[in-house]
């Protein structure tokens, strides 16, 4: 009895305790990454999915509004979305729109250990270019879909969601297909230096309209510019200027400036205003910088 | 204290190996569906107060962008987006249009074991339809609600959060209120075959502009329309044509297609388009379909 | 042996009854308020930030699209938003256009026992004016920090993540920087009453259209103004008069009303319709309201 009684104690004071909660594993985190949108109810849908397959999990919402169809753009949003999570997150990837084709469903175990169930059509490019990927298989085991026949238009809800909810469970990855050594992979562009011209490509408009650009802060090409000085910007016919500074503020409201920003690639912002609204760009765009 | 160090241990391994830590029962979910939008305090109001009546549970967004005033596009799209759902999921539900007024607020407990909180304005009509339900009160006990005035205008703040939160935590669900025998159903229109015409409802516009039809796969006029055939589609006065296919993939980018969708009812898509832009139609419309 | 198979039992009895389950510490949580929207990768990496810092926490979603730049409203809004949650509960709010310049990285303590970090730059006016604070500090412990280079466009993720989840983790406040006794605060604006006009300010648009002023029920000025009496409302040029109300459905469609909203204050509403767009008006307008 008084064992029990030290028992339930101790039990109760692991877990009252902040410092020593720690010692109780976290339940397990799928994060979800699509371009559903909040107006229809495929995002409630993947969520049932998972929590009918796995009580246990914690749902994270990384975005649902990412655009239809542009495969590029979510590839390089799906890279920045999950570069901080930890080793152990599971990843449910959907930009899709080739559903119910012939292009395979995946799930890849990257270097860094973190998982990404999707459809096999280059959305794991920037994620694969970045961590680099030990193990993926083919998702060709049906025992682990959702049970019922398998639509043909949501594969999120009928194959992905369910084999990231039984891996969160603990099955093993390799149950759930067949290895692959190679995934579909999109033409990552880099930048260039030529006749004292860089050109760089738009990755991403952002909600505050600043412009990101496949222009790392340590690459080579980036060396051309100088922070302070004033770079000539040029889109289509249209001709700007603005500085590389080191933060929006620095400037006077509306004016145009380069920075890097929070992942180290170059923006073209408007401090309290909109660029690409300003220059009328779109991710895929190409520009032109003269130092 | 060797004791003391076993018990520690052990409590330490139940939870560390994912296996055993499903012998821990996963604290309840409370999923919400509401149309109260991003933009304001309401979605995190709910959600502090479920917090402050329930530190325990777990909340999931289904959607809060639900069309206001829309009961029965809301009702479609509540049953779509808990149909996954496991039996215990709480579900705080408020499309409101009649908030303040006499309607009643409810709480339903679904055949399937799922419960409902929310207005007694034909909100649950779906819901009911597919999983029934087994018992349903008036919530009349004041002492389940928020404490302080009741609002007239938040009864989802002030009623349906926290007799969630209390459900979660283990009150009975006939504590809560009066059990009623009837709920307020919206009419539920079937699709009719006359004179060689389907004809059909638009249930839902989703985010990808496809049409949502109330014509279910499995239903007796769904047997008129034969997979690989053309369609002549007439809304209002338009006339248009597609084939019935199997996945949007099956069809060059901007051609119109019927096909049937994750739910098993019949769309109308555009690949890679908008449908609903080029047909110009809402919820509520009537299409009319030739095979 | 005997005392082991104790131990275990005990364990897994305390989490699998709801009632006993009481007895475990739910894990901590942390909201998150900011204006990133969800197109962007930015809300993604706070939630990554916070998992890789601290496994343990549950994160909740308030809402991410407060407008940019906009703070007084967006601390009208943090304020409705944080106001039912807990004491405990860690808040993340991030509006901030001066990030990277030199005003301050916070940790606030109210009075109520929730937890603030963001940026000092008066954000954190009205929970300070409804709540008070205990104790402040400055951010400037970079042990507390994400690894790696700070950004300067990027405290959210850099500073104010990492911080709240070293906060949820166990660590004292007061380890996290240097106690400061004075925040930025915006002025905020009361109502007036001269020559037979209440004159108030417009706090937030929602997104019902319905505009919600700085006039609570309770006030002095409020005394003026009678319920079932009609108002006239004046902005600008425009003129137009409507009943004080006690709900949105005491009026035909699309009639002007005034009403006392789920917090206390006055808002001009349009039943099943937006007030916002009739009036034209936007957060700080002057409106003047005549009995």
């Amino acid at each position: 009895m008084g064992h029990l009684g030290f028992a339930i104690l101790v039990c109760a004071m692991t877990s009252l305790t902040p410092a020593t909660s720690a010692l109780a594993a976290p339940s397990p985190v799928i994060a979800l990454f699509t371009d559903y949108g909040w107006e229809d109810p495929y995002v409630a849908q993947l969520k049932g999915v998972i929590l009918s397959t796995n009580p246990n999990v914690r749902i994270m919402d990384l975005t649902h509004v990412v655009q239809p169809f542009h495969v590029t753009e979510a590839s390089y949003l799906l890279d920045q979305s999950t570069a901080e999570f930890p080793a152990g997150t599971i990843v449910v990837a959907v930009v899709d729109p080739q559903v119910g084709t012939e292009r395979d469903a995946i799930l890849v175990e990257t270097k860094q250990g973190k998982y990404f169930v999707g459809p096999d059509n280059g959305l794991f490019t920037h994620v694969i270019d970045n961590e680099g990927f030990s193990r993926a298989w083919k998702l060709d085991k049906p025992e682990y879909f959702r049970p019922g026949p398998l639509s043909h238009t949501f594969h999120g809800r009928d194959i992905f969601a369910p084999v990231a909810a039984h891996l969160a469970a603990g099955i093993p990855p390799d149950k759930f297909g067949t290895p692959i050594k190679t995934l579909e992979l999109l033409p990552v562009k880099e930048p260039t230096f030529t006749n004292g011209t860089v050109s760089v490509e738009v990755l991403h408009v952002d909600r505050f309209g600043n412009i990101i650009l496949n222009l790392g802060k340590d690459s080579e090409v980036a060396g051309k510019l100088k922070e302070g000085n004033l770079v000539k910007v040029s889109v289509g016919k249209q001709n700007i200027s603005g500085p590389l500074v080191k933060t929006y503020a620095n400037v006077e409201k509306g004016r145009i400036v380069l920075l890097y920003g929070g992942d180290n690639l170059l923006e073209i912002a408007m401090n309290q205003g909109s660029a690409a609204k300003e220059l009328k760009v779109e991710p895929g765009a190409v520009i032109f910088l003269k130092p």
